[in-house]
């Protein structure tokens, strides 16, 4: 039986500078407009946003469906920067699957993975070059560049994990991540106070 | 509820240079006693055990197994060196579940991702520092160091692929890989003329 199109092996090149990789099915750029609601300093949102509205992340995925299977590759590369005093970040979401974990792959930069469930429970690894965490399922994700350099990181997943960003959008993850006096600092998000 | 164990976030460090990571689950090293069948100069291969059989590669494990899932994580060193004229590689194994694919990230040295069907459909995909490939299910892979350098590379799996070792130890893959006049090249494995 001939083998289907989809059932063939594929390769791309990653970049370890730029976090892109070639070819990709698609990519995603969030600017500062799309994650209003999701930095704290509302001001600082707008403003930016009249200045120009800043590119924060870009994903670049491949979804490499196959007859049997939906194993995924995403890099997400976050550039440097703060709205107000909150580093960038990305938006943050759960995985819609109950059995969906993610392993996320630090490459370059600097920063932190948040992690929290619907519970309350709270986790934060810190990232440097060379960080590989497994999130489990129902563990929303979120990753924070507090460097001087764009942050990247190579995600592999699967399709029927699906992503729901509503949850984080309205409440946040337990703690923001701020500069104070120099240094990146937690602090408790307003929305939980 | 209470979380179990299992269920946190759990991260590891990795070394770009050394391919090890820290903490590991567990790690194999594979020698040349440990590959007999698998290169095809018998001579090379004894005398070269009886030299002191030297370590081929070596893999270290996570296997980040939750109450829902089972994703894991290989990382892979492949020394640089030859068996006669046939460089050093991984043993290549099928998966045994049907549905299992495989991503592998290569993030050091250079050499060949060989990939086949049991139907015969053999590819080979040229790596090279950020080559990501994925491997569908039911393709054996055998990864082979033609550089002069460690060869690394990231896998990530479930734990309910499953490895089949003896098909690729009786038949081996369509082609070999060796040394002639100081290129890599293709070769047709002795067992498939």
């Amino acid at each position: 039986m001939a083998l289907k199109k989809e059932d063939y092996p594929i390769s791309v090149q990653f970049d370890f500078n730029t976090g892109v990789f070639e070819p990709q099915e698609k990519s995603v750029e969030r600017k500062v407009s799309d994650m209003v609601k999701m930095f704290h300093d509302k001001t600082a949102v707008e403003s930016m946003i009249k200045a120009g509205d800043p590119l924060v992340y870009e994903i670049f995925y491949y979804g490499f469906k196959t007859s049997a299977s939906d194993m995924a590759l995403g890099t997400t590369r976050i550039q440097p920067g703060k709205v107000g005093d909150e580093y960038y970040m990305t938006k943050g979401h759960f995985h819609e699957a109950f059995d969906q974990p993610e392993i996320y792959f630090c490459v370059k930069g600097e920063g932190y993975l948040l992690m929290e469930t619907r519970e309350g429970e709270f986790q934060a690894e810190k990232w440097t070059p060379g960080t590989i965490s497994h999130i489990p399922p129902m563990w929303a994700h979120r990753v924070v560049n507090t460097g001087k350099e764009p942050l990247v990181f190579v995600a592999t997943y699967h399709l029927a994990a699906g992503h729901t960003y509503t949850e984080v959008e309205e409440k946040g993850f337990l703690k923001c991540l701020v500069e104070k006096d120099g240094k990146a600092t937690f602090v408790l998000n307003d929305k939980r106070k």
